[in-house]
């Protein structure tokens, strides 16, 4: 038998911070008052509470609950048990928690939420128009026309099962030519892959750029719907990730996301200084490098005259690479599982570019600085450029592997990590064929 | 008095090769018959024909003809005469050219009625439903169930007015929502910029993700309606032109364009040849600048140790300068006239950066070389970056101004140029110290 609510006793409990006292007894009153009792709770008592309840109730609570007070609530639970609330949480109710708010609100709520930075579910919008398979053509119309006001798009219909499953969507563009008693089954579209919420933004773009839709839907791992990324947030997300996979590459400079002339020249700096910086600290190598062979260095000083041009060729080649294959794995042409191959072709390439430069090469280099260095030179670019070519290539490939974004092992990381190995391969040679 | 067309002499002077005589002719004849008479001519004869007809009469001509007849004539001018017949053209008949192509026939045709590559033009669809202002909702909602099949989207209704001019679009959304006796007008969206067949295709795609509109306007030189630039071309123009300036920045390469394993190692090869070539007769420069040097360089083979770590970050700096202001400018936050103040700026990052790695670099080089060599290092740094910084903002704005694409001046160019002037720096300051 459920005991009644006792709300004095309760607050004095609170009052005296017996938090999983009050939880315990919350899960043997009636179900309908669980809510009132917490609703009765000043903030900083009913958060604690809230957060020794069992998950099974906390999802119960929270249906009712305003939306104000489920955000706080929700607020002040540890993010692994916001997780876990949130995947047993039904998607009417997260969808319910999103209706109505500021894309800036919105942005943070979902963050609340417990989807990850740059997932889909930070950029889905819950405003969209549902619709059930069965509903004639003219009632969905009606639809549209009473409630279509209130939805970011109309353009883009989702359909859903009675268990909130998504199946498929309706373009609009079908409805307008539909005939009214036609049934909206009749014109569903189910070749839109879901995207899970948690997922990555950019394949909820890329998804909307391959299938020219104008919105794709997000789901939850249950596949039931929570919302619509549309198309002008997925250009959005093409464009953001295009500028960041830029920045890293020229220089590694973190993308400023504002425009150039409302950073400060001190923000200017700070976005650039811990790349500059790290790569510094990495080139630091090649001074190491360098080190090892000043003998050599010493008994011919010609050899240095081509340091730079030797990294350069070789960091530029590395960087080729590198940048392809960054391109190819954020379109999703190439997979880690690739690694040999890739690599090998990477390899490949390097070796061919490496031996027309080191042909063009070698007749100049003999006049400017004698036959034995013109040979070695040439030699050097072949080495070089093969293994600047697949270094390019498996660096950016096992960031992937490891779970980091392979954006961030790009460019110049990789010409810095060439330049000190490139130098090796230049000395070792140098000392095979001179001395 | 206009003369009644003579077939058979025609067809015998076309025979003789007179073909200015005939276009003579032509023009002297009624103006119905103008077509039917090149018409009546074989193909490799009426072309030339054409050619000599004044442009007037050329347009004229083109309304009487079938749609490929017009193309084989089109196809046959020069890309001047072509380019000033098009500025003649009818909108209308342009779009009658365009209307009924595969999207890879149409791409020919707009190449061939001269729209530059990458401008609007190539990318717009003639296949749209356009409005007038005084339609009534009703009607068009009729016509867009009746042709709306045809039409590439019909989310986007474009509007002109009597004399094909565009006036604004009309969201398909307002109309769902409208009264069947409202007029067009009142649903008028005049805020999206019309955007010129000739410009850019960038320009199409940035204004579409600005206004968030699903399609962009394009217009001719008068202002009359061609086509519609639509969103999923958008997000394919944007993502091509971020892979574009992503594969410069990263070692200039040429974008694949497709994916990563169609393409064969002797293409990759061929797509990064050349860039590399050239960036390394670019870096014979640092070859000659240690030449020069040679004998300091002797003097004290240490200063050798330091070469790639300070070309390294000068490189660095100065790509990072390059790649914000190409990506500033692509966006459209800069512009040309902002030179000095940029210039100004960037000089101040990179020495503010430059001073801050040469307090750091001080006590380590010091530890490892000596206080003098410390010294030299890190007055480099300083001057190297500034230097770098403000390079590699003026390259990219210099070839802005000179009307070349910024993002040929990028990353790896900048800084093959750095380290060429960046060692010049280096060694007076070691002279001047050490000596």
């Amino acid at each position: 038998m459920k005991k009644s609510p006792d709300i004095e006793k309760i607050r004095s409990q609170a009052g005296q911070g017996q938090f999983s006292q009050i939880a315990e007894e919350l899960s043997r009153v009636a179900a309908e008052d669980r809510a009132k009792l917490l609703a009765a709770l000043p903030e900083s008592q009913a958060a604690p509470v809230f957060r020794f309840l069992d998950p099974a109730y906390q999802e119960e609570v929270l249906h009712g609950l305003s939306q104000p007070q489920v955000l706080r609530l929700v607020e002040a639970l540890n993010p692994d048990d916001r997780a876990r609330l949130l995947e047993q949480m039904p998607a009417a109710l997260a969808r319910n928690l999103l209706t109505g708010l500021s894309p800036a609100e919105r942005r943070m709520t979902t963050e609340l939420l417990g989807y990850p930075p740059q997932s889909a579910g930070r950029y889905m919008t819950p405003e969209f128009l549902v619709l059930t398979p069965d509903l004639p053509v003219a009632e969905a119309w009606e639809k549209i026309r009473s409630q279509g006001k209130r939805a970011e798009t109309i353009y883009v219909l989702p359909v859903i099962s009675g268990d909130a499953r998504y199946i498929g969507i309706i373009h609009l563009r079908e409805l307008v030519m539909a005939d009214p008693e036609q049934k909206v089954h009749e014109f569903l579209d189910d070749t839109l892959p879901p995207i899970l919420a948690t997922e990555d933004r950019e394949i909820a773009a890329r998804s909307i750029q391959r299938t020219a839709a104008l919105a794709a839907p997000v789901v939850d791992a249950q596949g039931r719907l929570l919302g619509l990324v549309t198309v002008d947030d997925a250009m959005d997300i093409l464009d953001r990730e295009g500028e960041e996979d830029l920045a890293r590459a020229g220089g590694g400079a973190e993308p400023l996301n504002r425009p150039y002339f409302s950073v400060s020249v001190l923000r200017l700096a700070r976005t650039r200084f811990v790349w500059l910086l790290t790569l510094a600290i990495a080139a630091v190598l090649t001074v190491n490098v360098l080190k090892v062979f000043e003998a050599t260095l010493e008994a011919m000083v010609t050899l240095a005259l081509f340091i730079p041009l030797l990294i350069d060729t070789g960091g530029n080649s590395g960087a080729q690479s590198a940048t392809v294959l960054v391109r190819a794995m954020s379109v999703g042409e190439v997979e880690a599982g690739d690694f040999l191959q890739i690599l090998l072709r990477e390899a490949a390439v390097g070796l061919l570019l490496g031996s027309m430069l080191a042909l063009m090469s070698f007749v100049p280099v003999w006049l400017f600085a004698g036959h034995k260095i013109a040979l070695v030179v040439a030699l050097t670019l072949v080495c070089i450029c093969g293994w600047a070519s697949a270094v390019g290539a498996a660096v950016p490939l096992a960031a992937w592997r490891l779970g980091i974004d392979p954006a961030v092992a790009s460019a110049p990381f990789i010409t810095t990590l060439i330049d000190a190995t490139g130098l090796i391969f230049y000395f070792l040679i140098a000392r095979a064929v001179l001395f």
